[in-house]
């Protein structure tokens, strides 16, 4: 066994490297989904029943009968860290940018299975009342909230926020976002067997890191002298670009359902990296052959934690936020309405009969179905 | 202006000598309200519509066709810290009892507007990987979260169990639930002008504390001297009694439901205490005229924090959990009903034409509409 808790400091960087340690996490999980499991028979009683194969996906999915009810609770994870490390540095507030961040991590998640956002809830519990006293910081967060909603046509429906000293850290916010909405029509629940070999794979194009391997992308700052302030591109600072905030992707789903195009699955690519491509329980093959340009921040991540290109594309989103497998004949049409919805896309790859792989061609990597253990 | 952070060590313990200024949160809270509410036009685009009664009510509802559909995110608060402390002085995990106190907090608010809750997620941020270890505690957080779905009839979709050091605290979890559930028959709804002048007021019992007025429990325990340890009763300590788990009350309104009796209103008694009962926005006069027992750990409270009734019933729920406001020839059939769940009931009182004013005629209390601001 190694010691993965201590960075080699000059070394590549993993990211159990930067203080995740799955293996603690991970029993916990797999009692709980256990348990969850378990109670999907509950809802027989009010007439109702779980989409079975939702469980182990992105977003829970119940048949209330005229539809499918889809529902989420998702963490922004530590990229506030950032943002304040940020506001330190520069006296601007980011937390507009770290609202839609929030938004985004659940609504992206809730699209995966066919679902039409309709409501938010917020969940911003500070480490004591004075975090709200910013009124500047505060003013924001609504706002970046509130534009987010808007961006989706979601409402806002309300939500909480405690004040949690001794829980929440002094000066801190733990931000999260719930997310309920419908499938409807019920064709267009993106789980279950309509995936299958022949399918185009369209990448959607990320904006940065999003708020994945964010952890990762804070310890770096330790090597660099300049800190979040080191230039990564003519005028943009690392923490600048880290802040960039994450692409909303529902305005292209729904877009797609507009236009008759249900996708056969979606993965929204965050922790794992494009391991994600390989989330479908079915034994298929992936095959990549031309993939996006890499964000500058990415490549520069990539670079200073001397990731070889398996790592890193098996870690950050490395420029494609979202994929959609998609009948390979909607596939151009796909690339068109999200490019119509303001979102770069390319039809990138196929799926193929075979083992569970992930062949990432241009780059000449492989991934095996052991490499992505989410269930 | 006086200094509310620095209580009296001997004299009267207030909410806000506690440590929540509630001064500092407000003006985000009203940003945000108005934010939100500014964005319920947006579902207009799917075909839906906002039920605008339920802003600034426990749970918000949207008419989605053939029912409604209510969501919420809820907070546990501190009183994991409760079970922390305790653990350390007896080596035995709470955490089965802190899983109910959290879905109660989500599904208590839910079923007021008249809910049926179908769906709950678990978020679990803890202050790192490390929490996730200790494989007792997290066994009776799975345990306990299942129970409580279970005995609510709902589905546990799933969840996130993030780890965020350097915003959750070290060695501590940050608890909060999400529920999404339906109002259906829509005539469930208990929103809006049902409520009216002769209606009863019928009161659930609390199990003690729970989850609401922790900050102020555990303030007290530094003027014990065997503090979390103290008998409040032979064989009970004062730590044990706080951590009696939150009635679930979704037992009791479906229960009622079935009985085809639908609550004019209702006020999950949690913050605030009995004024609480000041909720709904018309102008009513509430006449209490009969009190549940009080549970031996907050008239505990009430004796060391010396509070007066005013402010105790106006602090504390003081035995009344839950409150149901309907038609004056069915409050006895809620009672009995009630009780046929497992649940202590009594017809309290009644609402009356008049200024809007909580009556508690048994202690000669009066609370008036400016002493509960809540929207």
């Amino acid at each position: 066994m190694t010691d993965a808790s201590r960075p080699d400091a000059h070394g590549t960087l993993s990211y159990e490297q930067s203080g995740v340690v799955y293996d603690l996490i991970d029993p916990l999980k797999v009692a709980a989904q256990r348990a969850a499991a378990a109670t999907g028979a509950n809802l027989a009683a009010h007439g109702f029943t779980e989409i079975v194969a939702s469980r182990g996906e992105s977003a829970y999915v119940v048949d209330v009968g005229p539809f499918h009810l889809a529902s989420i609770v998702e963490c922004l994870g530590s990229k506030a860290l950032v943002a304040d490390a940020m506001h330190e540095l520069t006296g601007r507030s980011w937390y507009d940018a770290i609202a839609q961040d929030t938004i985004a991590m659940a609504i992206n998640d809730l699209i995966t299975v066919g679902a039409t956002p309709l409501v938010v809830q917020a969940y911003w519990a500070a480490g004591g009342s004075d975090w709200f006293g910013d009124s500047q910081r505060a003013q924001a967060l609504v706002a970046g909230w509130k534009a987010a909603c808007d961006r989706c046509g979601v409402a806002w429906g309300g939500g909480e926020t405690p004040a949690l000293a001794g829980i929440v850290a002094d000066g801190r916010i733990d931000l999260a976002a719930s997310c309920t909405g419908i499938v409807n029509p019920k064709t267009r629940l993106s789980l279950g067997d309509k995936l299958g070999a022949g399918d185009a794979i369209v990448l959607l194009a990320s904006s940065g890191i999003h708020a994945n391997g964010l952890s990762l992308a804070r310890k770096l700052v330790e090597r660099l002298p300049q800190g979040y302030l080191t230039e990564i591109a003519p005028g943009l600072s690392y923490g600048a670009a880290l802040l960039a905030p994450t692409v909303l992707y529902s305005p292209v789903t729904e877009a797609l359902a507009r236009s008759g195009i249900v996708p056969h699955y979606c993965a929204n690519i965050t922790g794992h990296g494009w391991r994600k491509l390989l989330r479908h329980p079915a034994a298929l093959s992936y095959r990549i052959e031309a993939i996006p340009p890499v964000p500058a921040v990415l490549r520069f991540i990539q670079q200073h934690a001397r990731q070889d290109n398996h790592e890193a594309y098996g870690t950050l989103n490395m420029g494609a936020g979202f994929a959609l497998f998609v009948a390979a004949d909607r596939a151009q049409a796909c690339v068109e309405i999200a490019r119509a919805q303001g979102v770069e896309a390319m039809v990138a790859g196929r799926v193929e009969a075979g083992p569970k792989r992930l062949v990432i061609e241009p780059l000449g990597l492989e991934y095996g179905s052991d490499e992505l253990q989410l269930r």
